[in-house]
């Protein structure tokens, strides 16, 4: 079968591969309708040593399920299934209270060892634990929203009940990547009143109002504290969506939480310390999150997109008018290895 | 009157000073029945440059109301107070979500413009969301476990509920001062079902085990959080409590929570920066907590010490024998400049 496979930074090549195929009874064989590229993808493209045997790659699919493994029992062939960024067992003590990236004997796709979901199909591993049916075909003009289910609608979602949305609340969301404008649409959806975005990019920008931010902040920096301290009556935000990960984000997230607050973290940390543990201790700042659990997001967040009440999926054109844009991809991954450290 | 003023490190004087008096009409005027020295006060005791004005110092008191002006309306003449280590107005958007240690119209005991807990009498402002009334005697024997109510007990409360102690669930304690020992107390009220005390002093051992520690940790550092991984299954604890402040402390904390557990964090931060951002990320661990709300807690606290449910005053020579020990003192204050900074 035909597969992406990345060998160095900016050596990318389509090629073949072995065939997928059910090795464990829990396994499923899909193939795939439907894949992302992801931001994180673009880490490797932009640094990887150049190796060669390769990486195969993709960690966000939407597929048939050609085949299944005797002990697989709640997916069948024929059924259209998305799978969420890490798979798991579902059955550990971290999936049952629905932290499946820490899953004891869960993993990610791709990589030398797993097929990934940039290729005709993919071996999925403890496919109870991981996939989840959809009850639409596969060219439903739903299908861009579903596929954010993969990673960054739930990344969003996580970033947004890390940081403890709520009712009425003020909500500042640091990042207009995907995850990010996915924060914006997850804070609305949790009832947040007023949602102040923090990016500089025009055609985001344009999508996260119509995603329902409701201000938007275009500094940097202190600058960019002070301007939410002005927009908050001197208090800051109750919730905070750290959606970048870089160091600079980060003080600008817990910086513009007020007192009480929460700073919900999805980012992949760039440094290895968390900044302003003084100011955060005196004020009672939560800082909380991590790789999002989409696994345990996805039936929650389904219905939503299937009755249109969110539209992940939004076409930044539709948005934005007819000017060419980007449209939202998804952002981020975390690295296997460092998970459990 | 007679306060205990601090000129500097190693020079504290008990002197002669104005009479506390009624200022504003929502103060009171607490007589001093009982005070503690708090282990926050030895960092000025050992560091303090010379200063001719001096501080006036003490921050825990329980006392006896003499006067009240015409606004106070919760507490009258006669009245035996406990008051927390914070005044606050108890109205502002943060008093009223229990965050008093945010109050925008609060502040601390002592320095150079107010009274402190270490003298003959105070002026309380602020008195009715200050003040709690005891419905005690000023000699009672359940004294020392009330005095808890002011810091210590609240504190070490306030780290069991930012570490979400549920339950059943594992619980570890960083720190075996004061405020430790009140986490376990604290854990044990909460439910945990296992409470693993870190700590090396014989006889704050030996108070921790009487108030519901199950498992001592003596070792430090690596050692110390190998331990903790042993004593469960590999995975660490769901709570942990960080009652110590100092970098290593924090870092052994954070390295000893599990997938999805909580940090709850009442130490004060002597680092800048948190450790383990990537760790604590790629694990969802919750970071929370800092300078305790204890007004909010007292009234919550306050049954279980006359009871008997609690006892937080308990002599260590009650739990240790008749070696000779120290009694747990109130521990830590923060510095009301850096709170809403």
């Amino acid at each position: 079968m035909k597969a992406t496979v990345m060998y160095g930074a900016h050596d990318v090549r389509v090629q073949i591969v072995p065939d997928a195929e059910l090795v464990e009874p829990t396994d499923a064989l899909v193939r795939v309708t439907r894949a992302c590229i992801c931001g994180s993808d673009l880490w490797p493209y932009n640094s990887m040593p150049p190796n060669e045997i390769g990486n195969r790659m993709g960690h966000e699919f939407i597929g048939i399920v050609e085949a299944t493994g005797p002990d697989v029992r709640t997916v069948k062939k024929g059924d259209l299934v998305v799978a969420p960024f890490a798979w798991s067992d579902g059955t550990c003590e971290f999936c049952l209270q629905g932290l499946q990236t820490s899953c004891l004997h869960g993993g990610w796709w791709g990589g030398v060892t797993l097929d990934g979901g940039q290729g005709e199909a993919v071996r999925v591993p403890l496919a109870d634990g991981t996939l989840v049916k959809l009850p639409v075909g596969p060219d439903d003009a739903v299908m861009p929203s579903l596929l954010t289910l993969t990673d960054v609608m739930g990344t969003g979602h996580h970033a947004a009940r890390a940081a403890k949305v709520q009712p009425g609340k003020i909500v500042a969301v640091v990042g207009d990547g995907a995850v990010g404008l996915c924060g914006v649409i997850a804070a609305r959806r949790l009832g947040a009143e007023r949602i102040i975005m923090l990016g500089r990019h025009a055609d985001r920008i344009a999508l996260a109002r119509a995603f329902g931010a409701t201000d938007i902040v275009s500094e940097r920096g202190d600058a960019a504290i002070e301007r939410v301290r002005e927009l908050t009556s001197g208090l800051g935000a109750h919730s905070v969506l750290e959606c970048v990960g870089h160091g600079e984000a980060m003080r600008t997230a817990v910086s513009i939480a007020r007192p009480g607050g929460a700073v919900g973290r999805v980012g992949v940390p760039q440094e290895t310390t968390i900044p302003n543990a003084q100011q955060t201790f005196y004020a009672n700042i939560t800082i909380a999150g991590g790789p999002a659990p989409v696994r345990a997001y996805i039936e929650e967040l389904l219905p939503d997109i299937l009755d249109g009440r969110i539209e992940p999926g939004l076409d930044a054109r539709a948005a934005a008018g007819s000017r060419p844009t980007q449209v939202p991809v998804p952002f981020r991954r975390p690295d296997r290895r460092e998970v459990n450290a």
